[in-house]
């Protein structure tokens, strides 16, 4: 379908989106969890076309495996669908209840953004998880996936649609734009007269992509230059174990550590441990002047500071004290998640005060940034920037709000 | 200053700002009002080279009025910058607490948004408010008004410059972009890396342009095309009453009433009322061919009903029942604010919920969209976008939150 035409029939669902109830959406994703199931065959058959074209591609393993869908991974999308029906419906919750003197009586109320854009890349199951938690929040969504996964992708919002025309819902609710080339991406960025909010989800390359030409207000999520920073303090044996974790348990994902920052009087006591550790796990360290003679490691230049590696490799840089601390990681960190690994009160609350990220730790993993870690059930991405929402963004993060204010013929002096 | 010099000058203050306890921020905006009083002459003097300028360009009386700076005019932005001095600092609230089943304690707390870049139009008065509210909120402002008025602001930033730095803080806390040329706004609205947050305040023309061309996420502001709905229900009296005073108490701003919509039983018994009180205060009433007969007056376009007039016109609309009153008005509104005259229980709570517009009025003048009229004490704009803010800002509005976590060797299984 043309882009204009499927983004206003997206706009024209978006007001009996925004009414409908809780018992309504949690029965229509039940059914789309059904459909899915029902569907399988289908759906991995059409994702053989997609793996078939990586293959032609010369796709990666490593990309190949994210494009894949099999039975199990088929249940996982059902399985995500079903979480999502079982999850607190955000829209309606009073935010704030107030009497003005005149008795004016206002009420802040949660409702939904209206029509949300996504912008993503291969991994086609997304294309059921953003359905199911832009649409539990009372959104209509507008989904523009990669053309890695476009076969999987048209055949999963084909059994969503139809789970929602046969709840009684438009199917509008979920639409996908099939044309996968760039100008299709561009033009979809300039259609803020129908979309309210777009949020890219994918390669720091696609993120800043979507910021730089999109008119439409967008959520930037994801690039994650995750720091630890080791204090004075900092018990040998909690580091090593919170650091292998941060670094090593997944190595691709946002909320990985990619810097170490040391206090110098660490270097030997701590870091020199934490260093036989990644070793083991087969981690290049790069390290500054100061600490090198201690790791016995490649050097760190001022551009491996700025690396989110997503790989096997990090950095690591020594200070004198934790303003020096404070100061590296602000200077360098994308502001997702940092923490610091410390046995010193005031040094712990002055970090938690200072640093400027999205999530900030004291004694324990940045890879607890993520929306299931925190409780809310399901997430949508990892906001990095300061508007509207920060860190984890679950169903809450997809709503807006407005106030209902009831009077009884009162005017403005 | 060079722009780029500038806005990483006022980057680099941005942590000192957001540390800064509440007791140094109140004794800098005292400072600031004491100084301001103390240097009036100057400012005024200043204000007049304005007002030479505005003459030799022909400037409208209306406009002069806006842009001239009097010793009462001058103490009203002293006692602004007062009364911002006393309102709670937002800064460090605690928005929710809890803890997670493997001991994490997580923390959500406000944060300043960091660096707010603020475009605006004629009024010198905005310099020292703007300055206030961002700078109570724990952000450093970056200023750029307009040509019409740069003598005063320079004049008033300086002495609101020397105010912080006589108060030990970083008189980059709030600068001035000097040049008014195009150029230099457009330049400013790509400081991605610098600034924040951009929040447009001026006319509809101003606005469009920051929002089509900004790299920098945007607040929207302003634009109201308000939409007051007479039920079958309505209370001629109160409807007259309401209605006088959302249409003419004040003209030029943005919750006036543009636009009524007129249940067509009420034409006669109510909405005849109405036109004759609208008539008196010289209103040019058009409206749509059900109501002209009743009203006795010009046709409406279907221009009129997406008009925000900010003059004596009003628009009128007939309706059969309130469904097709919610939707026109959901179709022409720009989602500022909108009332229902009604008696009906029912309709007040279908208008409250189906109307998309960030204050939702049952029996009352949409003329009370406003921060002080919603005791925030004060206001940085109305926002009529979803994401972020909707409604009046305060400095609440002019925060964003951050995640602290406090662990005792947590890792992620």
């Amino acid at each position: 379908m043309e882009l204009v035409s499927l983004c206003k029939n997206a706009k024209a669902a978006k007001y009996e989106l925004n009414r409908l109830d809780t018992e309504k959406k949690n029965a229509a994703l039940k059914k789309a969890a059904e459909y899915i199931k029902a569907a399988a065959a289908e759906i991995i058959e059409a994702n053989k076309t997609d793996l078939e074209n990586a293959d032609k591609k010369g796709m990666s393993p490593a990309l190949k495996d994210r494009l894949k869908l099999d039975e199990k991974r088929i249940d996982g999308i059902c399985e995500g669908l079903l979480q999502v029906a079982e999850l607190e419906d955000p829209v309606g919750e009073v935010l704030d209840e107030f009497e003005r003197p005149n008795g004016l009586k206002i009420k802040k109320v949660r409702v939904p953004l209206g029509v949300v854009g996504i912008i993503y890349e291969s991994r086609p199951n997304v294309t059921a998880d953003a359905f199911a938690l832009t649409f539990k929040a009372g959104n209509v969504v507008i989904l523009k996936g990669g053309s890695d996964a476009i076969n999987s992708n048209i055949a999963i919002t084909k059994v969503l649609r139809k789970a929602l025309s046969d709840s009684g819902i438009s199917e509008d609710a979920i639409s996908l734009i099939e044309s996968t080339d760039r100008e299709t991406t561009k033009a979809f960025m300039q259609m803020k007269d129908y979309v309210d909010v777009l949020i890219p989800r994918g390669s720091a390359g696609l993120i800043r992509s979507v910021v730089e030409n999109s008119k439409i207000p967008v959520i930037e999520t994801g690039a994650g230059n995750c720091h630890i920073f080791i204090d004075e303090t900092a018990d040998a044996e909690m580091a090593t174990k919170i650091i292998i974790n941060a670094k090593t348990q997944r190595l691709g994902v946002c909320n990985t550590c990619e810097s170490l920052v040391v206090h110098e009087k660490a270097l030997d006591r701590v870091m020199k441990k934490v260093a036989e550790a990644l070793k083991e796990k087969n981690v290049d360290i790069r390290a500054d002047e100061e600490a090198r003679p201690v790791l016995d490691c490649n050097a760190a230049t001022e551009e491996d500071f700025a690396t989110e590696y997503l790989d096997l490799i990090i950095s690591v840089k020594t200070v004198k004290n934790i303003d020096e601390a404070i100061e590296h990681i602000n200077k360098y960190s994308t502001h997702h998640s940092e923490a610091i690994i410390t046995g010193d009160y005031a040094n712990a609350e002055k970090f938690l005060k200072e640093i400027d990220s999205a999530c900030v730790y004291v004694n324990a993993s940045t890879r607890f940034t993520d929306g299931f870690e925190f409780g809310f059930g399901a997430e949508i991405g990892i906001s990095t920037q300061m508007l509207h929402a920060r860190g984890p963004m679950g169903l809450r993060e997809l709503t807006s709000y407005k106030y209902r204010i009831s009077g009884n013929g009162q005017v403005r002096g």
